[in-house]
Order: C-alpha cells, then structure tokens, then sequence
C-alpha cells in the first residue's frame, strides 16, 4: 500500500460543514450513562471490583509477596468469569492454572509474541503441574492474517497433536490471536474450553472481553465467527511494556469509547490522565484497564448476542471497518480507524442536532492527544465507504444502523432512524471524492 | 479408490471369536430405555406428536385439503423448534413461511437436489409473500465436499449478495448439505436463522435434528462446527420418492439404531415392518421418521451439547467414522459405515459379556434383511481403525470412550471403563490385518 497509509496522516482540521438537523426519534434506543441505580436493568448486575488475595505455591518465607490481582467479573450465568487485571500476573501459576480443563493445552500465539512471554506462559501452566502438556502454534502477525487460511493452521496443530474435548486453547496476544484462537475453540470439536491472555491494550480493554470471535472475510471485517466466552482472562499489565507506542494508542481509542458512549465521568478522567496514559504510567493504566473492563463487562451481561445496547460499544466501528476494509487490513491498526472512525460519527450526530458543539470539540482535542487520527486516508472515496458499509454486520433488512452520540456527555443511541442527507454530507466532508 | 469398495461387499458371516468377559462397571453411564414415567429425567419432557391443522390460503374452495403434518417439539427452552412430518407439505408455503426470519433467504444446496426441488422450495418461500428474495447456492453433491472450500462458497454467495443478521439459510438436502449450512450459519455475521428440509432418509431421521452442524477435515469426520439448533425441520416425506435404494438403507442403519439404544418395540416393530420400509410404503416410513424423531428429541432436549446421554446416538459410529475416513469420505454412504460399526460395537459387547447371543443375532439379521454390510471392507486394517479412533471427538483426556449395548434389548453405556483386549479382539475379528 501507499506508504501515506501508514503511519497515517493526521490532517490538522475537518472540512466546513453545514449542520443539517433532524427531530430526534422516539424509535431509536436511547441509551443514557448509568445511573447509581438499576431501576431500567433487565436482570440484576454484579459488576465488581474486588481484591482477591492469590497465593503462588512456589513461592517461599522470605520471598516478596504476589501482586493482588483486581478481579472484574462478567455475568452471564454458568458462563460467568473473571478477568484479573494486575502486575506480574504470570509469575502466579496458579491463577491460570485453576482454569485449565483436562490435560491439554494449546497456545495460539503469534511470531511477535511468541518470543517474548511463550516460555513464561508454558512455563506459568506447567510447574508444579508435570500433568499437563502444552502444544503451540505460531502465527504470521497482522490483520491481514486473520482469515480461514490461518485458522485452517490453528485446527491442523489441533488435530495433528490429537487434542480432545477435554482440552483447553489459550490465545496469547493481541485481539487478532483472540478473535482467531477462540473462533478456533468455539468450532474444534464443536467447542473446547479456552483462555484469554491479552498482551496489546486493545485486546485487554476490549477485544478479549465479551466473547465476540471470528475471522475476516476478504469482503469484509469479522463476517465470520461465533459468540464464545472464555473461562478466563488473565490481563498481565507487564505485558504492555513491550507494547510499541502506535500500537498503546491505538488501544487508547476504545477507552475513549466507553467515556463517549456510557461513562462521562471516565471520560472527564481521561482528559486529565491522557499524557499519563502514554507514558505509560502503572497505575494509570491499570484504573484505565479496569474501567474499560468493568463498562465492557456491563454491557456485555445485559446484552450478550448483540441484540442492541451491545452494539454501541461499536461507536466509530461502521465508518472504522469501512477504513480498515478499504485501504487493505493491517496499514492502519484497528484503533486508528475507530479513531477516525468517531470522529466521523461524532460529525454527523453534530449534522443531526443531536449533540452540542463542545462535545465535538472535547473529541477532537482528546484524540489528538492521543496522537490519533482524526480523519480517513486520503485514498478512501465516498463510494469506497458505501460499498463496506452495505456489508456491516449492523445492517438488518437492508437499512444500515449505527451508533450515534445523543444528548449530554456518555449518551448514545444505536438506530436507522436517522436523516440520510446527514450520512452523506458526513461522507463527503471527509473524502476528496 | 478400489471398486470392490462400492457397493458395500456384505460378507455372509464373523470370523469365530472367544468371548471375553469382564464384569460390569458401575462408573459407566447406564443407560435403561425410556420408561413410561419420568422419574429419572434432569427435567420435564415436552415431546409430543400432536397434529396441527394447517390450512394453505391459496388454495381454494373445491380443492382437496392440505394434509396435515405430524409435529415432534424439540424442546430446549427458548431455542425450542417443531419438526414437521408429512406427505406434500413442500405445497404448504405458510408452514415454511411462518418460519422465515427477514427478508432475504439463502437456499443451501447440491447439483443433486437443485433440479429435483429448488424452484419448489422457492416457490414455497415466495408464494403469496412477494417481500422475501430468494438465493441460493448450489454445492457439490458428497461427503468428500463436506470440507472448508466448499463452506467458504457459502460464506462468498451470502456476502457477495449483501446477507445479513436478519437473513434466513435454508438447508435443502441430505446430511451434508444440512451439517454445512447449519455450520455456515452459525458463523455468518456470528449466527443467522436457518431452516431444515431434508431430503434423504438419513437426514429426516438423524441429522437434521438436534444442532449439530459441521465440515470433516482431512483427519477426521466433523471436526470443526457447532452446536447450531434450526427454527423448524420441515420433512416432506414425498421428497423420498427420488431417493436411490443404498440411500434408502443407509437411512435405515440409523432407524435400526435407536431401537437399539433405547427403544426396544421401535426395534420389534422395525423387524415386522423391514419389507414395507424397503418397499417405501408411505405409512411405515412416515412411522419410521416420526419414532425416530421422536427419540432423537427427547436425547436431544436432555442433553444438547452431548454431555453423555446424547453419545448413546453414536452407536456404531465411532468404527463407522474410521470407517468413512479410512477408505476416503464418500466411498460409502454413512448409514453403511455405521452399519457395519453397529455390528462391531455390537460383537465388541458381546466379547465383553453384556449382551446376550439372541441381542447380535437379531441385530446381524435386520441389518442383513436391509441389504447393509455388517462388516467393514477388506482394506480396513486395526493400524487404520487405531489411527482414526485416537482422534474420535469421544477421546477425553487419552481415553476412548464407546458407545456399548448392555443389559436387555434396548440398553446401551456410553463409557471409556472397558476391558481394551476386547476392543483389540474385535478389530482383529472384522481386519484382515
């Protein structure tokens, strides 16, 4: 691809517009930020954030203490689990260990990944543990390889090592191992269990979380997959220091997310911490990881299959897949296109009337810092968006919906309710053509 | 391959054995056939062939009645579906159109199928209901096809004309045809409505029941998929009027099946009535399904994901599945590979002392009387039955776990706790070497 691609350009300002509005609907889902209560919840939540002390067996008398991991739970009834969120979380055996099933193991890493925290990993499953043996498999790395040639390897190591139904798939990476290692699980057999362990911020706040899983189709992104839920994710904040820093920013862009779409106060707090996020700060991140997870978690107990209120975690997705899609997978990472992505969903619910000028300026300027683009590549045209739009997996019955931001600070709506016009102006504000 | 593989050579008779005894174990799932209470259920059964008056409205005043179908419930909450049994109902467009999620189908199916019944199903799905749009694809008849090429043509046909979340697959065929669409629309868009109409004895019996859905891979049958339930099973038993013989029987080894496993009189009234099942008399077959259904639901509703209980419908296959992939997918039907592993499963509990003399008599003479082989071709070798079974989707953790009659007519375990001479004397039985 066109070396302007990548890393991507970040234009100074958008193009004038003129704002076109349009009532607001009464058919729309109007999701406001959550309350303290829980009065509009279908079933009851149980969203905590508790400390569980997690003893290392290996360790003796003298030696240092284990980090306390921070547990967030996710509520889906006998699929509930947690995730850990802590430093040093794989130098504690036994927290992964108590959530492998059967004696088998498979690690579906990458080339990147692998050399840096395999051995650990095998290491973290197997000691003291002489029972269980682990295989692994090793991934090209990038976007771009998320399709059914690569998982066709994920099945021939599974099947070639005679792994069984009682056997247990650990994803170890970023969210393109995640989404491909659990489509694996959820398919080999007609199910294995398997494990997240996310090393790249995207995946720890949002792609290993939920259970979403699937490959790209050459049409488009995530056409194929399933709803599968881990029996664990292990969030080991140490992995992030080898994290380049394109790639923290990038993750940075689905915390930006869960601010816009349900949480203003998190929102408010990224304002102040941003500077301290890219830098990379422990505790910073860790309260970023865990807010995310706990939004993610929330609404992922409300709405497992995406019936609505899940679908707007995918704020800036639409227009993001259509970036990712048309400029080739893997020029820009996925953050990146979310990034440009709600800037344009941001655009257009400023066209409606839908939200005030500050909120579209506290976008821009929070991106920005995040040195994020905040508009497409100049290689996407108005038809180029159209024709991945029309395959969105959001499209019911022929009419695309997508998530808009509505009213004060952390509301949003998901809905086909809205003013052509808005859609197109927003469209061609941003492409030369 | 060699054409003494196909057609099925029948030898007259097992080479002599000693029968090896070894005592009962009560660590293994024992399963009684169905008794008229319910006590031992996990939960209350809703299985009932109730008759639903089911008036077509393009038909007139002076035209004959619409037949009325037999409905088996499967019931599994809110995933519940009805399968419809009958004579004509491809001329009933309502009971398929109440079925149809959205407005755009795609119909699933093969070179064999599509002249014989395409534009019928089509006209059934559009009939009175001008808003529905039709696809379809049209797939390569076989087992040997049943693999990822042949699914990812599935997944191009449906994103090349814009399917989406609201889109209905229908599955119109046999076995294979059902297992791949079931499968693909599982994974489209992470999971779309899809219907059943199969067309072959085996599929109106077995596999269009019960979720399972899946592709082979060159090591093994059914390796990948899902556990995916449809929104009904329509079975127009006029669709059998086109069906080879050999088809025909292979459909019987699966009828002859559950009067093994569980359904002692099906089994008696299956030896009086072989002749007419043979001979296609519309009454006996449409018995044959419905019973047949009736027990797969009732399995099915118990256990989904095949947590024990639903092995028992494995009977025979775990030597038949070694059986299909030894000489290659398609060589034999399925039904014939599963006959002649129902003999050896049956001779291996025999060996074991769970079954009496008359129990393998009986069984050998109605799988005769259906002109199915009840041994394995002469290139099966022990080497080749080892190889295939060490990767069955039954292994756990190592061990092996059979599917065994025990007990009177009717009783079978699912169980790894077994005597392995027995199964070594059995393979040596029925393998030259």
């Amino acid at each position: 691809m066109a070396a302007s691609l990548s890393p991507p350009s970040l234009r100074p300002s958008l193009r004038p517009y003129s704002a076109r509005l349009s009532p607001p609907s009464p058919a729309a889902l109007f999701l406001r930020p959550p309350t303290t209560g829980s009065s509009d919840h279908r079933r009851p939540l149980r969203i905590s954030a508790r400390s569980t002390p997690v003893m290392d067996p290996t360790l003796k008398g003298g030696a240092p203490l284990p980090a306390v991991p921070t547990v967030v739970d996710v509520d889906l009834g006998n699929r509930s689990y947690p995730i850990y969120i802590g430093s040093g979380l794989l130098d504690q055996p036994q927290l992964l260990q108590r959530h492998v099933v059967g004696k088998r193991v498979l690690v579906v890493t990458n080339t990147t990944i692998a050399p840096l925290y395999l051995e650990k990993v095998t290491e973290a499953l197997t000691v003291g543990n002489p029972n269980v043996s682990v295989e692994s498999v090793i991934l090209p790395d990038g976007e771009k390889y998320k399709n059914m040639e690569t998982l066709m390897k994920v099945f021939d190591k599974a099947i070639e090592t005679r792994l069984d139904r009682r056997s247990t798939f650990v994803a170890l990476g970023g969210g393109v191992i995640g989404d491909m290692c659990g489509f694996a699980a959820a398919a080999f057999l007609r199910g294995v269990n398997f494990i997240q362990i996310p090393t790249t911020l995207m995946a720890q706040v949002d792609s290993s979380v939920g259970g979403k899983t699937g490959i790209n189709h050459p049409l488009g992104k995530n056409l194929i997959g399933a709803f599968y839920q881990p029996q664990c994710v292990l969030i080991d904040t140490d992995t992030l220091n080898t994290l380049p820093d394109r790639e923290l920013a990038s993750g940075i862009a689905e915390v930006v997310k869960y601010g816009l779409i349900r949480d203003p106060e998190f929102f408010r707090w990224q304002e102040k911490n941003m500077q301290s996020l890219l830098a990379r700060d422990p505790s910073a991140l860790a309260h970023a990881i865990k807010r995310s997870c706990e939004n993610k978690a929330e609404v992922v107990s409300l709405d497992e299959k995406e019936s609505g209120l899940r679908a707007t975690l995918n704020l800036g997705h639409t227009f993001g897949h259509a970036i990712e899609n048309g400029i080739g997978y893997g020029q820009w990472l996925h953050g990146e296109a979310v990034a440009a992505g709600t800037v344009m969903a941001v655009d257009m619910s400023h066209r409606l009337g839908w939200i005030d000028d500050t909120i579209q300026e506290r976008v821009l300027a929070i991106l920005q810092q995040a040195k994020l683009p905040i508009a497409p590549p100049e290689i996407m045209t108005v038809e180029k968006f159209k024709d991945v739009m029309a395959v969105d997996k959001k499209v019911a019955d022929g009419l695309l919906r997508l998530i808009l931001l509505k009213g004060p600070l952390g509301s949003c709506v998901f809905t086909g309710d809205y003013d052509r016009n808005a859609l197109d102006e927003t469209l061609r504000a941003f492409c030369k053509c």
